[in-house]
């Protein structure tokens, strides 16, 4: 069963060492190698269109960077981690006083071994991010600092992949390419929705799926101006997949609405599975749910994650690696997240077609001997047929009677067979 | 004040030795012997008829079995307990080796001294039922197995009762006959039902009442196929009545709905009764309830109990006796239906007929001297006019203001002699 | 900052010696002496007039009451305290035993240092009210009672204030002036909502005030048979003002209603104001919003007190001093006041006015570096644009963010400076 998570972690163990930022030729790169695995169309959009509020910003691309020290020793290596620069760092190349550089150091004090993950993609700055037990080491002198990057009128790209279904109804999945090499926030994402759309391309399904690989924020809001009117006609459920790599707990988090199609089936799902999961409200969000769930845009999308962003400790810096995130891990998303899809295909709302309890013994479904415990051997069908009341979908059955859909779902075939209910026009 | 419990508990005792199922003339002794209360009218329904996703059943009657050793004794009888002999069995009489009849037996090894209730109404098998120490008992040997038993083309018999009210809409009270000698689970459904009307018939009524003596399952499903436009029309709550004759605490089981009018009176009544009472969801039902809160039908039925079916030891067993049931438990059970009737009745919606709060003390209805502890001496009344404002009807307002119905009802009759409430029409 | 506090204190002080009652001089004295401080404007209605259900009562009023012992000492003296003579006795002057004169005595035999306040309006009877230590020390003997009191054709007066704002919607407040030497309930309540109106007057204002100051009950029933239409059309909040002098914790007791916009601002004042306070449902109701909330009238008015009346030792004795009641109390609850009138009157519906979120970067209301922190600086900001829907008022959004309404002012002030959200009409 470990078999796609295993999958999953050598791709990301391919991804993980490339430079992503909001734009630029890390998200090429990153999205080629994912189009080896499903068809992902790549669109470009120029620096300077107006999204939204937004502006699509230049594009960034850097090189080599480093400092040198005055015995020419590379005391911070770009080459070694990526992290090392501030994402859209403009370039430099100039000798300071260790007074000078402090101004354009970042680390933590208070996890000394980590170096900070830090951006500026709207305001023009340089700088460096060390550890902060690097930092304490740097002696006063004379230090070389270099950053060969460049801020181009250029493009923002993204990924997108529409797999049609049965009807126009969508399913949207979204996840984000931005990050540099971390891996629960943020490769876990991309690689799990990659094996998550091969997945659902492998079988027959109902619903449309509209999937993107984006920047966050910028590429979300970019998506939205371009595909808004669609979206919000379409989109009956959605997922916002980050973090999904470690093996901590689950995290839910609700859409802004917090009662959408989405929600309710990640709770269900959450839930029959017995799995330990924190229930975080959209006053914790923090990714790209921020647009879909914004007012006026309003889309049914949730999130389940592992450890939440802003919620463990190596959050955002160089200590969410590879190590962090498992194949274990990942597959117990996937598995989490390939039910949630299953059961958005399958929700239905029923309606038991006589009057009065169907008679279940003359169709073998019901035990011709009454003795005192045969009534709960029927049990759940018969709830199923109390509660299929043309109002109540699937998901809220299954809720009302304590009956995971799973076990729901041959029931239900077996009373399809018996011409028993209907599915409601919805 | 026991009276008629002690009046309940003779019917009972008349009853019980009878052999009831769901057809048959054990049926139509019964409701003949109930006749003698209350001027049931009974009906018949041919065999054959289609009902709904049923069809009457073939007429089952009986008139002796037992199981005779090698010997020539009567091992099980029969006429000393009818529960020995499986409902609708088939006739038999042959002679078989003790390994045979085994297939044939019934018992229960975790209660080895009752006989268990046992039906197979919808496929033809013979079989008796007997306590699992006195099978242990048997002997390897022959047996000759005798049931004289017959199903014909025959009919369904229920009996019917409709007390006509000022008013179309009707309050509906269904119990079931079809069970031989128990006396929880059931006869004490019938006896309590049948002393219920006879108390509703003594009295003025503004509601009609329907009230239903019919065989479990087939039975609701006959008469709700006869009668459907009618009730749905017409019922305003109703409950079905079983289980009502032992002494232990009460049980409520919600509508499918659980927010009726049946419901919220039961809920009001037991709760300011102050009684112990258990709430069970609709999941837990059992009985009629089955068909008339199923989906399309969705009568407002609810149940008080006193040990629910399914939920006491004796259940479905020869333990379930008349030693079990008594009159004050009947009586309990009676007094609690009369009040839920009686606040059917009563209950309106009030409003107060002026602007403010009336000036109660000229009419007598406030002291006139107003002293630290004063305002609270009229305290019910004020907070029944504070809430009577055309929306909420009685059931709510006492919920509201905590006090119990028997307390308002002298006061409503006070407001409405000074002419400060009005009832709206609904 | 108490130095509204130490004036209403002052004014306390003034009005103390006064003997209210619901008609009389000492209403008029009252509101002439407020006259001082705002530009009350008092209304006369004559004896006789009907007011709904009511009947505006003879005027009252009292210049002299004592009990002369046989030696001509006055054991009892209104001059000392007003609260010796029942409101509304008859006069008398006669030589009584003391047997006869012990059924016109009142007094607390748990309270026994306490003369208690009792009342008499509608029926008339005189009486003495005396602490209990005082009566058991009465000797047998012959007592002089007299009351020169005068019941005659006069009128109800009450004061009222209207403070014109930009738009006809009003902000309802009301007090009670009909209580005899008492102070908090009820000399804070008409001195603090002088004072709450005096600051009202001082600022611009966006709603229309109407403040009365008038008797208990039959003074809020007359006030509303005369402005019930105008009333029901304007108000959209509006308190009932009393009990609002001690140091005790506070008091919120709710509308009939529960949810009005007056219910909702003070729940969220007090609860952001971290204040220790005791919710009381509508059933615990005892001043004016019995008649504002009753059904038909139905305002939405609910009160926020110090020590709720009724609930407090002193409450309806002597007790109840100019001790119990201090500048830092009165100054406590005005506070709050002020707290509310300025939510209600800056509660908006707020709507964002682009899709997605605005960029606030760019504006300066971002920080432009992206640590690991940086996502909290701006945190509430960019929980109000997610939840500046165009359905939630700031009351809402406030409780839904966890952010008092005084942290959102200067955010929305500057998110309209951008343009960045919009009033939606209401």
């Amino acid at each position: 069963m470990l078999q796609e998570g295993e999958k999953m972690h050598q791709l990301m163990k391919k991804l993980y060492p490339i430079c992503r930022s909001i734009t630029g030729d890390g998200v090429r790169e990153t999205l080629r190698i994912i189009q080896e695995v499903i068809p992902l169309k790549i669109n470009e959009v120029p620096s300077g269109t107006k999204v939204f509020d937004w502006e699509i910003p230049k594009e960034w691309n850097i090189r080599d960077a480093y400092i040198l020290d005055e015995d020419g020793n590379r005391v911070v290596d770009f080459k070694k981690n990526n992290l090392h620069v501030i994402s859209y760092s403009i370039p430099v190349d100039k000798v300071v006083t260790l007074e000078e550089l402090q101004n354009h150091l970042y680390s933590l004090e208070d996890q000394p071994d980590a170096i900070p993950y830090i951006t500026s993609y709207y305001k023009e700055r340089w700088g460096f991010c060390i550890s902060h037990n690097q930092r304490k080491k740097l002696k006063e002198g004379k230090y070389r600092v270099y950053i060969d990057s460049e801020l181009k009128e250029g493009s923002l790209t993204y990924g997108e992949l529409i797999i049609p279904g049965e009807c126009e109804e969508e399913i949207f999945l979204s996840t984000y390419v931005c990050h540099p090499s971390m891996a629960n926030n943020e490769l876990s994402g991309p690689v799990l929705t990659t094996y998550l759309a091969k997945w659902i391309i492998s079988r027959p399904r109902k619903y449309t799926l509209r999937i993107i690989f984006i920047p966050e924020t910028i590429g979300s809001i970019t998506y939205l101006s371009r595909n808004l009117a669609e979206m919000k006609k379409n989109i009956i459920a959605g997922y916002n997949i980050s973090c999904v790599g470690d093996e901590r707990g689950y995290s839910y988090l609700s859409s802004r609405d917090g009662n959408t199609l989405a929600d309710r089936v990640a709770i269900n799902i959450l839930t029959f599975n017995k799995l330990d999961f924190i229930t975080y409200s959209f006053l914790e969000r923090g990714s790209d749910e921020r647009q879909y769930c914004s007012p006026g845009i309003d889309l049914p999308v949730a999130s389940i994650m592992r450890s939440k962003f802003g919620e463990y400790p190596e959050y955002h810096t160089s200590l969410d690696n590879l190590e962090l995130v498992t194949a274990a891990g990942l597959q117990g998303s996937l598995d989490i997240y390939k039910q949630c899809i299953e059961l958005i295909e399958r929700n239905e709302t029923y309606k038991v077609n006589c009057f009065g309890e169907p008679q279940l013994g003359k169709r073998g479904l019901y035990p011709t001997l009454s003795t005192k415990e045969s009534g709960r051997i029927v049990r759940d069908m018969m709830n199923f047929l109390a509660y299929a009341d043309g109002e109540k979908d699937l998901v809220e059955i299954s809720q009302l009677i304590h009956v995971p859909v799973w076990e729901l779902f041959p029931i239900i075939d077996k009373l399809y067979q018996n011409d028993l209910i209907s599915k409601m026009n919805t």
